[in-house]
Formats: structure tokens, C-alpha cells, sequence
């Protein structure tokens, strides 16, 4: 089968249950370029992230995962502004043309777009080493953007979900595959296969979040790029982070709590919320299912601290780096 | 070198000779996402498209080259549309933080970014096997957006500069390296490595041409490409096609021709008019300086056809299929 065939069959099929289209979408996938329209007086929003087998997912992660999580990482990026995505593209390389791998993959994209109303616009086919590129647009109101750099002194810190699980779930993915698990273990593993990105959350945190991040490569660490672009420090309470049942039940104490600070491929959002617009957040939670936590503050000074019960905790707090490993 | 230092040094230097920005960047590199002001009444254009080495350029090919050409493939796309680009992102995924690269990658990227005012808003990086993920976003006056779909029987086609030499460069490159040369092979070598997005030419062609593709894959393949969207034939002049002087000097008049038919990276414009328009063509082209030639037409029926004094010439038009190869 040859790129164009298969750009046909997986992603711009006519009728097909994949395709999910917009009416703002002039011209999409089949000329140089898609067409877009705008929404007057929104300002656009970009995000582009990639991911690379045996990188962002481990050789033999199920397709139907890929894909999912290529969208969902840059859905996350969109949701980490308070903005609503619109569309997206998809540069994918390949090193050959697998059918039921691509079946995977497109039900694992086309199931989150169509689930949060985006629409695949354009992109591009290559042959070579398994990664996927995709870039998410979507608009957001003039100056309403969530940025990393509001935050101030005497902030709350918030964080949605259950920040490890994802972290556990891969390296059950790696010891022992995507199958035959008890129910914990196929929970972690879900939130590693398939996170939500948490755009409906995002949107409520306008106007009343000061400062928000994705959480990708470990809590603390984008905790911390967060309290840097704000000029701050920020704490963090240990006894306060939400791990989830699941976690606690396949890990011991200490790793639970490792996986919730450094673990990375959470996909949740952290943010600050200063005291007085706190009953507010709360009226807006009633609005979004996911839970939402409070787990420290943001103090003068720079860096991060983990404390319990006030006393500091001896945690690495260090994030993911790429360059850093393997 | 970890990544956000990698990110700061080549890709954020404040001050740097290397940046590139615009007014309309409400916020750049370094948070979620990029914040940008489409102009009202305009519709954004986005193209993305991936360079992966040893496919889209072999192993040695030097790092500016491998920079200049991952944006101007992209802008390639939006001046096909007739557009003006204004932004980009950048997902590089590199094998190893190696300075002496990343500094050349960076430098060929910002003095094609700086000539075409296009900034840098975000993007990626990972580790991974050597590839270049652009995402280029631009703006068009709605309903002026060039299409490959709008050409009619009797259309003239034309071509921008002289296709087939970027294939002879590649050729050059892949047996002899970049050095080493004389003037003829120089100038084919740099047309491989340093292809000229037609930016200027796609924005005098709105309003003229009725359709219009950007060369990437081979001049016959994607002429035929253009006339498959408008639903109609193309025959090319083999006799009219303007071959270089350094092509034909280090090629025979066989292989010549092939390289022009068949060779792919061109990213010249192949665009179609109707003859009333001709004249006014031809005084929008004293705006650009590219050469413009006109190499066939369109007529009734499908398919391409490739000829000499109206005589059908036994050419191969296939081309370039990523997955057909190696």
C-alpha cells in the first residue's frame, strides 16, 4: 500500500466513522495546506509535541494507545491554557505500512477528537522510526489565556487526578505488557494508555486560576517550571498528594509517593488559585468530574520544597529530562 | 546539556542574532502553547511536514542544510496556497546534543525564518533518531486561497524555476559529500540543500492562477496530482521544460530530463492559468524575481501525458512514494 492509499483509507476515509469534521475547517486534509477559519476576536493557540517509540512509549505499546496519546498530549497543552482546541494535524512516520497497526492508531486519535469536538486537518506520511508529531490550534479570548507566569505569594497549588498513576502504569506496560492485570493494575496502566486531557477543567480555570502547567514530566518538577516563570517558590505537601487507590495498592508508600512527584505522563493540570477566589474555584469544580486537589502553595523566594506535616521531606524532585537518560 | 538548556541556547537566546519576532506573537517559546493574533478577516493557513534523515536527506548532509530546508519545505506549502506565513513551531528529535550540529541547524533555520519574517513559537524536542517536525501557520484574504482543484481544459501550466536540479544536487551529495566541486555541480548541490520557498510568486498568483501545487515529489507526478484534483488531463512540452544550464552540464539530456520529470525537492510552483489571464501574469511576474515558465496545458480527460513537438514521449511521471522505496 503507498502513502497516498494510505493516507485514504486511515485518515480521510469519506463516510468513515473516523472522520470527524468542523464547520470552521474551510479546506482540510488533500491540498498543501488546510484552511482554517478563525474565530473573530479569539486569539490562536499552538502546541506541537512528538512522540518517539521506545521514548514516549515502549516497543509494543498497543496502537489504539499511540494514538490516543499523541493527541492527547498536545489536547493537554491546549487544556494547560484555558483554551479550546479546534483542530489539529498529524505528522506520522512509519517504518512500514501495517494495516492493523494504522487501525489502531486512527480509532485511538479519531475516538479522542471526536470526543472533544477536533478535527484532523492535514499533516504529512514519512517511512522511518515510529514517532508521531502532532500539532493542536485552538482559540481563546484576548488576555484570558492561562499562563505559568501568574502565580503569586500565598497562591494555593492545585493539581487534578491522581498525579503517579500513569508513571506506575508504564512500568507495569514494560515488566509485564498490557495484559492479564487485576483491576488496580489495569487502572494504572489505562491512565498511562489513555489519559484525559483535561480541557473541560482548563476552561473553568478562567479568570479564576492565576498560573497553570500540564503536568508531563513529573509534578514537582512542572510545579516548579511554574513557580520559576511566576518568580516564586513553591511548596508542596506530601500528605496532601492524592494518590490514588490503585497506586497505593500496587506500590509501597515511598514509590507511590516517588511516582506522584517525579513520575511524568500525567497529563493533569497544576495551577494556582489565590485564596480569595477560592469559593469560587469551588462553584466552577461543580462544573467538571475530575478531581481537583490542593497540595501546597506558592511563597517569595524561588525553587521547591516538599514538606509533611510542615517538616521538609528528602524527595527528588527532579523532572524528566530526554537527554538525560538512555 | 539537558533539554531546556539545549531549548535556551539555539533556540531562545534572548538577544540572540539567531531570534526572530514579530508583534503578533502574543507569547512565544516556553509556556504550554503559543498565544497568536490572527489579523481579522483573514483565514489561517497550516502545513506540517516532516524531514527524517537518511529518507528526506542523507546521513552527512550538513546541519544548516538540514535546518534551512526543514522550514522551507513548509513554507514551500503556505506559498502554495498563495499565503503570507507569519509563525512556526519546531519538533526536533536528535539522536544527541551535539553543539557544532544544533548551532548550524539553528543558523540555516533563523536566516530562513529572518528573510520570510517568520518567528519561532514554539515546539519540542526529544531524543531519538535524527527528524524535523514544522509546523508553519500563515494568513490569506478569505476565499484567495490558491487550490490544486480549480483548473479548467485549456488552462495553461507553469512551472517556477528550473526543476530537476535539486535531484542532481542530491545525487552529488549522496556520492561526493558537499565539497569538492565545481561551479556546475555547486549550484545543483545548493539547490538541494537550499531550495527557495516561492513565497513572493504564490502571493502575485492569487487572483491569476486558477490552481496551483508546490513541486516536492516531482514535477509530472505532482502536475498530475493538480490536474487529478481539478479533475482534468495535463500534457507537458518535454521541449519546454527549462533545464538548467548546470543540469544539462553535468547530466546527459536523458537523465536531464528525468531528474526535471521525476526528481522531487524541487519546491518550485507548478501552477495553471487561463490564457485571458496571461497578460496579467505576466505583469504581476515583474514583482518576482524567479523564473517562470510555461510547460504544457490543461485539457479534458484524466491522467498526465508528457510530449515533444506533440508527439507523446515515453516518460516515466511516477512519483515519489516513501513507502515504494528501500
Amino acid at each position: 500500500m503507498g502513502e497516498f492509499e494510505l493516507i485514504e483509507r486511515y485518515f480521510r476515509a469519506p463516510g468513515s466513522q473516523l472522520a470527524h469534521s468542523r464547520p470552521d475547517v474551510v479546506l482540510g486534509i488533500g491540498d498543501d495546506a488546510a484552511l482554517l477559519r478563525v474565530p473573530a476576536g479569539r486569539e490562536l493557540v499552538a502546541a506541537l509535541d512528538t512522540l518517539v517509540e521506545g521514548r514516549h512509549f515502549p516497543v509494543g505499546c498497543p496502537a489504539q494507545s499511540i494514538g490516543h496519546r499523541a493527541l492527547a498530549v498536545n489536547l493537554s497543552d491546549i487544556a494547560a491554557m484555558g483554551a479550546e482546541p479546534a483542530w489539529f494535524l498529524l505528522a506520522l512516520t512509519l517504518p512500514r505500512t501495517d494495516e492493523e497497526f494504522l487501525a489502531g492508531l486512527s480509532r485511538g486519535l479519531f475516538e479522542l477528537a471526536s470526543a472533544h469536538d477536533v478535527a484532523l486537518v492535514g499533516g504529512d506520511t514519512t517511512a522511518g522510526p515510529l514517532s508521531l508529531s502532532v500539532q493542536a490550534l485552538g482559540t481563546v479570548p484576548p488576555g484570558q489565556a492561562l499562563r505559568r507566569s501568574g502565580a503569586a505569594p500565598g497562591d494555593l497549588v492545585y493539581v487534578s487526578g491522581t498525579p503517579g498513576d500513569a508513571a506506575a502504569g508504564l512500568a507495569l506496560l514494560m515488566s509485564r505488557g498490557a495484559r492479564s492485570v487485576n483491576a488496580h493494575e489495569s487502572q494504572l496502566l489505562q491512565r498511562f494508555m489513555f489519559p484525559e486531557p483535561r480541557v473541560r477543567l482548563g476552561l473553568q480555570l478562567r479568570g479564576v486560576a492565576s498560573a497553570c502547567i500540564d503536568v508531563s514530566d513529573g509534578l514537582a518538577a512542572d510545579a516548579g517550571r511554574l513557580a520559576a516563570a511566576s518568580g516564586c517558590a513553591v511548596i508542596l505537601d506530601a500528605g496532601a498528594l492524592p494518590l490514588s487507590e490503585a497506586l497505593r495498592a500496587c506500590c509501597g508508600a515511598d514509590e507511590s509517593l516517588a511516582h506522584a512527584l517525579r513520575g511524568g505522563d500525567d497529563y493533569e493540570l497544576c495551577f494556582t488559585v489565590p485564596p480569595a477566589r477560592r469559593a469560587e474555584l469551588e462553584s466552577r469544580l461543580a462544573n467538571v468530574k475530575c478531581r481537583v486537589t490542593c497540595i501546597g502553595n506558592i511563597t517569595a523566594g524561588s525553587g521547591i520544597r516538599v514538606e509533611r506535616d510542615g517538616v521538609p521531606v528528602d524527595a527528588d524532585t527532579r523532572g524528566y529530562d530526554h537527554f538525560a537518560h538512555g
